[in-house]
This record gives C-alpha cells, sequence and structure tokens, in this order.
C-alpha cells in the first residue's frame, strides 16, 4: 500500500506511478477501446490491485479494472482547493440558542470533490456558509462529536450522544440538533428516547439522503427544519426531521421510537409506523399532528440514563431458522433476544424447545414482527398461546428495532429479571401505541 | 397429561374433574368475585397446570389462572356436532377444471367452536358447502396436502407443494389454487416461483386474515378471486391473491417474489413491493396492471425444478451484531448468507472481517436492505464499495425474504460456486425489478 496512493497497490499502482498522476490529478484511461475521464480518487484499503477508481463529470464515481492492453494518461493536474477562512456572524441577542451535535452521516459532509471523499463540514462557521439562513433562526453552537457513517454506530456512542444533549441542555440550549446518517438512524432515536427522559426541550435528529452540495439536496431544508423546531417547536421529545413525501416543501417530525428507514434512497424514506407523525413544518410554522405530547417546559428536569448493555440480539425468524441460533446467543452471554417472529407474533414449532431452555435460563425473550406494521395477537391461535405458556412476552405494536434498543437499554437500567420485563413491557417513550377504533374495526379483534 | 382432557394436568385438570365438565361443555368459573361463562375447550401441550381456557359467548378464548378459592360448575352440556353430508354439484363440462391445494392457514379451516380448535375444510365438498359459488366458477378437484400452521412450513414443504402444482397440471388443470396460512406466505410464493418454470397457467396463492365462519371473513372473497383466477386470468405466473384494500371489494394479485407480509392483521395485509401489482379482479373481471408478464399457453413446457437447500441464512444487521455469528453458520455448514444490511447495502465495520474469512471460504454473501423499499447502490458510499471488494454480491431491489428463498433454491440447483454466483444476481422470476425512470428522478441517483 502506498502513503500518496492510498487504497492502490501492485499492478494498478505500477499503471498510475508510471502515468506520473497523483490522486486528484484528471486522468484519461483508455481500455478495450472505451475511453474514461476522471479526477483519480482513493481507494479503500479492502480494495484489490485490480481497479482504479475515478471520478467521472456527472460526479459518479467508478472503478475500472485494469488489463494488460489498459492505458493511462495524466490530463490535468488536480485542483487545489482554496480555502477562504468563514466569517461567524454576530450572535443576535434576540435570537434562542440551539446546539447542533453531529455525529457523522450525509447531511454533515461535503462531497471532496478533489478527494472522492467525504468530509464533515459542521463547525458553526461552516453551516452558516452552507445555510446563511440558519443564522436568521437561532445562535448556533455547534459540536462535531463524531464522524461515523452510522452503521457503525453502536450502544456505546448512543449514551455519550445522550451525554452530549444533556450537557447542551444544561448549558441553556433552547433545543438540541443531532445530525446522524440515516442508515441506523432510527435505532438511534430510540435510544435517546429512552436515555433522556423527562426532556425540557426538543431534540431533533436530522440528515439528508443528498449531501450538502449536490443540487437536489435535502440537507439544507432539512437542518432548517430541524434547528427551527429545536428553537421554537411546542413539543419537547426526541424526533426525526425528514421531508414528509420526495418534494422539497414539507418537514415532517417523526417520533423517536416509531420510525424507521423505509426507502434505500428516497427524500422521505422515514416513517411513522402505527401511528401519526408528531409534527411537521413549512415555512417555518410548526403545526403539531397530535395533542397527546410533552410540551416545552424549561423548568422541568431531565432525567439522564444513558446506560445500554449490549448483551441483547435481535433474531429474525424465516423458514428454517436453525434454533440452535438461540442456545448459541446465550452461550456467548445474551441476556435477552427480540424475536422478529411472523404474523400476530409467531414462529416454527421447530423453535419452541430453544426459546424453553432459554427461558429457564433467565433471558428475556421478547415478540415483535416481521409485518412491521399492525399489533401483536399472541392469544389468537394456538401458536401464540403456547409462546406466551412458554414465557415470551409480547410487545405489542413495538417495531422490532425499538425493542431491540429498548432491551439493551432495559439490560442497562437493573439485573431484575422480573423488573427487567415490566420495564420492557411499560409504554416509557411512546414506543407503544394506544388501542385504537380503527384497529378494532379492522385490526386483528375484526 | 389426560387423553380426555388435552393439555390440562395438575391442579386445573383436578378441579374440572371436580366439576364433571368435559371438553366442549359449558363451565361457569367463579374467581375473586369475578364471573367466566364458556366452553373448555383443549390447551397446548406446553400449558403449565393453573390455567384454565374457555371459549366466551364473544369468541375469544381466555385462560383464567386459577386460585385455592376459584370455583367451577358444569352449567350445559358439549353441543355434539350433527354432521350433514354434504353433495357435490354435478360436473358441468363447460367449466374449465381447477385444482385447490391445501396447505393449512385460516382460509382452509373452520373455527370448531365446540372445541375452540381450528380445523381443515377444504375438501372438494366442505368447499362449495361454505362457498357455493364455486361450482358457477369452474369444477374443483380438491387436495389436502398439508394441514399446517404456516409458521412450520420449511424449504421441504415447498418441493413437495411445487410437486403437487405440477401433477395437477399435468392432470389438465386449467390454473392452480393453493391455500396457505398469511404467516410464512410470502417466503413459499418465493419458492413456488423459482421452483415452477415455463408455467403455461397461473398458480394462485390464497389466504385469509379471518376463518370463512367469521361475519368478517375475507375467506371467500379471496377464495373466489383466486378460483376465478385459475381458471381464466390471462397471465401464468405465481401470483398472491389478497384483499386490495381494507374493504370488501377487490382483489389484487401479488407477483410471488415481490410481496411479503405488511401488517400484523389487516385484509390487504401483502403489498407488491418495488413493483406494481400483476393485476386485480372485481366482479369475476381480470384487469393487468402490466404489460409484461407471461401469458397463459396450455402448449408450453412447466419445468419443474423443485430442490432446495436450506445450509442458507439470513442475518439481519443491527448496530452491535455480533460479527462472530457469520463464523458460528459457516462452521454449522451454512454455504451462502443473505444479510440484511442497512440503507443502500450497508453493515457495520466491525462486520468486515468475518465477511472476509465467510468468503474465502468459498461462502456466497450476498447484500439486501431492511428498508424493504428501494434498491442497494453499493458504489455511492466507501463502505459499499468495501464491501464489494470483499465479494458481497449486490441483490438490487429483492426484498431479503425472497433472497433467502432463492438462495436456498440456487444452492439446491448447483454445487459451483461461480455459476450459483451467476443464478443469484439472474433475474429468473421477476424477483429483480428493471431500474425506471421514477427511479431515476427520486431514487439514489437523485
Amino acid at each position: 500500500m502506498s502513503e500518496e496512493f492510498p487504497g492502490y497497490r501492485g499492478e494498478a499502482l505500477q499503471l498510475l506511478k508510471r502515468a506520473k498522476a497523483e490522486i486528484g490529478d484528471i486522468i484519461r484511461i483508455v481500455k478495450d477501446g472505451e475511453t474514461y475521464e476522471g479526477i483519480l480518487i482513493p481507494r479503500s484499503e479492502y480494495g484489490d490491485d485490480k481497479h482504479i477508481v475515478v471520478k467521472l463529470k456527472t460526479g459518479y464515481n467508478i472503478g475500472i479494472s485494469i488489463t494488460a492492453t489498459t492505458k493511462i494518461e495524466k490530463i490535468g493536474v488536480g485542483i487545489k482547493p482554496t480555502f477562504i477562512p468563514p466569517t461567524l456572524p454576530e450572535q443576535k441577542p434576540n435570537l434562542p440558542k440551539v446546539a447542533i451535535i453531529s455525529t457523522g452521516g450525509t447531511i454533515a459532509s461535503r462531497v471532496d470533490y478533489r478527494t472522492g471523499g467525504v468530509r464533515p463540514a459542521l463547525s458553526a462557521s461552516d453551516l452558516y456558509s452552507v445555510v446563511p439562513e440558519l443564522s436568521e433562526i437561532a445562535n448556533i453552537d455547534a459540536e462535531i462529536l463524531f464522524s461515523l457513517f452510522s452503521e457503525d454506530i453502536k450502544a456505546k456512542h448512543w449514551a455519550e450522544m445522550a451525554k452530549a444533549v444533556a450537557k447542551h441542555i444544561e448549558k441553556g440550549a433552547a433545543g438540541v440538533v443531532m445530525a446522524h446518517g440515516t442508515d441506523t438512524l432510527g435505532y438511534t432515536a430510540a435510544a435517546l428516547s429512552f436515555a433522556l427522559q423527562d426532556l425540557p426541550v426538543p431534540v431533533i435528529m436530522v440528515a439528508s439522503q443528498r449531501s450538502a452540495d449536490r443540487p437536489s439536496s435535502d440537507a439544507a431544508t432539512n437542518l432548517i427544519g430541524a434547528v427551527n423546531a429545536a428553537a421554537y417547536a411546542p413539543f419537547a421529545e426526541v424526533a426525526v426531521a425528514i421531508h414528509e413525501t420526495t418534494s422539497d416543501r414539507g418537514i415532517v417530525f417523526h417520533r423517536g421510537t416509531k420510525t424507521r428507514k423505509c426507502h434505500t434512497s428516497r427524500r422521505d424514506t422515514f416513517k411513522s409506523i402505527n401511528t401519526t407523525p408528531l409534527a411537521k413544518t413549512a415555512n417555518r410554522k410548526i403545526t403539531m399532528l397530535t395533542k397527546d405530547y410533552r410540551k416545552r417546559d424549561t423548568s422541568r428536569r431531565l432525567s439522564l440514563k444513558p446506560n445500554f448493555d449490549e448483551r441483547a440480539t435481535l433474531i429474525k425468524f424465516y423458514p428454517g431458522l436453525n434454533p440452535e441460533i438461540i442456545d448459541w446467543h446465550i452461550e456467548k452471554g445474551c441476556k435477552g433476544i427480540i424475536l422478529e417472529g411472523t404474523g400476530l407474533g409467531h414462529i416454527g414449532n421447530y423453535c419452541l424447545s430453544a426459546i424453553k431452555r432459554a427461558v429457564e435460563k433467565g433471558v428475556l425473550i421478547a415478540m415483535t414482527s416481521q409485518c412491521i406494521w399492525g399489533r401483536l395477537g399472541m392469544t389468537v391461535y394456538d401458536r401464540g398461546r403456547d409462546l406466551l405458556a412458554l414465557g415470551v412476552i409480547p410487545l405489542e405494536d413495538m417495531l422490532p428495532e425499538t425493542a431491540l434498543v429498548k432491551l439493551m437499554w432495559v439490560l442497562g437500567q437493573t439485573k431484575d429479571r422480573e423488573e427487567a420485563k415490566k420495564l420492557l413491557t411499560k409504554n416509557i417513550a411512546n414506543e407503544i401505541s394506544p388501542r385504537t377504533e380503527f384497529e378494532g374495526a379492522q385490526g386483528e379483534n375484526e
């Protein structure tokens, strides 16, 4: 591996050196009669020695596999980024203070066209230079907590995020915005909902599906909506701010425990599951969509409960699941299992004895449904009743992902099995929706 | 355990014997000042010795835990079911022949009010007596293949179902209807889509969310819609017939590889994911919703490929997933793994070395997204590119459940790793949607 050519080795590296190309230079590759032109960008450490990656004019990165006849020519030198230090706008004493905590993800980044990499852009001055409207809404106190792809975020990061939010609230923030990658945003939003109890002000998770410097970016709209809600929204809960539809107009706020990423790429990827969203906003006007919410009250004292115990697992059931997986998890020290069963809360008969063994060893086994929408009904069929008799804990209409996060949190609060069971089934942060008339008419009760 | 009192033992059994109550009798239980009246019903084998289960007048079953002061009284004898043998309607020579294969599930059952149990009701004569309209549509050839809760159905059952369908098609059926529980119907529909290639006639999977003798049942409508489509639909594919909305009007036909159960209890629980449904029907008129489908052609020769290899697994990624699970599966002989990653096809950095080890051992590792909707985009971010470089196979917009079934099927077709990889990424039964303009505009390509 070469330091000047991160990720390149072997044949590919030799070709680049021969062409005297550096990372960031514009190169032309001719291969099998096809010509590719673009900026040479670094590769990740797991690459082979056969591919060269260039950023095309369209903005896409492609990997070109080299052959014996492939030719590389340097046709332009790398553009050295010119850095103009941005100036911070003056603090406006009449505006509330909003903290923006960045953990990484697309919203907190700009594509670096020199390297093709993505770098965090969430210092306060960077923010104002990217989204100057923010200075009209609030005085921003920006903090870069992590620069992580959200798929790398784990329970220990949730704890640090909760503590960072608490610190900013103590310092008098009118609200906190947390920038986060979309991939595991739902898990983190649930985690903060449990860890930050009795919130006095809103905590708004915000993300985007396109980085801020792309023409179709949703970053600025989402960020303005989030900061505005943090500063002025009447609710004091953990919510996820994201596009309501694929159009560029409204931002919707989903409750942290009731939302999941439901599309790989659409800007309205997050949906409220089994409930309506908490609120929505357009042109800085915030409309509540439910009457049942915790109101902003700066005299309320935040109760910080940041402990999570990772000795919990989620098992998605499928036809032919090997039940020994349950025993294996227990051998590995697992204290609780969320089953993602089928339909109203079922799992194959061939898994029952493993579940029985697990419960007998004191492991918490709780049920959710891979349907995602709807509520469990474990007394309707024999299988559900069998599972209840075995000691499986039904989690109503809780999302499987939220259930896993809650289980980790519960295990971080108590070592007592019965207390843990009680906590798990108690509605703490709207993770369980109340039964509705609608459900009575259309749902499992006919 | 007692033979006359299935599922009862210990204290509960003693109390019942003292009251001289039999299964099916109407009993009154007085406990803590509350009175419960209903039909004594059998319990499942996993019960404790503390609960007695009765079917209330409302139709619900409840379990009542007995205490030292609980009193039980027999207040009515069981209604012995009167059996009137139904007569088969005459075969009508002008009507096509439709085979109905029953595997179990709510649609194939009637609640037995004497025992509270559910029993199959899919002999041809039973069917005509429950849904007499069928005799106007087709001559029915009914077969009870299994009586299984669908959560107990595995790969070996898929093979048997595929063979049963082939047999009926050989015998000249104009179409085949397969009755199946909703819970794992999506997995089976995908399995049949791969196992039954070059179908000459339609294969319609049908299910219901309420048993046929309940006032709100969707069984009759779904069954009529399914039989009508089997007899007359212009398409020759595996489709799932289910309510289009929660109202009782239209039936929609989802492609077997593109549908999943998306609600625990609603009658329109199945949805077409990342595509439009194949067709819909109301009042026996069938409307195609796509131009791109395989047409009915009785001269086409069915290609039966019923082999599935269960040495495949589905792992849903979540923050903190223990990567050793991947090694464990391989030790257990697993030949392929479907990852249900996040977003565009990502997984935590702490899982990369386990994936590398697995690929090096020749295990197929393929990626799908837990978003459910949308298409993978594994060249957009570094993590996706890293995973591709490791040898992870991206499965476009394939459902994770369909991907698992396809992997089992692929492993049943070939032992050659490269050929398996080719089969896995080749579109065989519409499991991969073509890229659309819509997606280009709104999707991962901005």
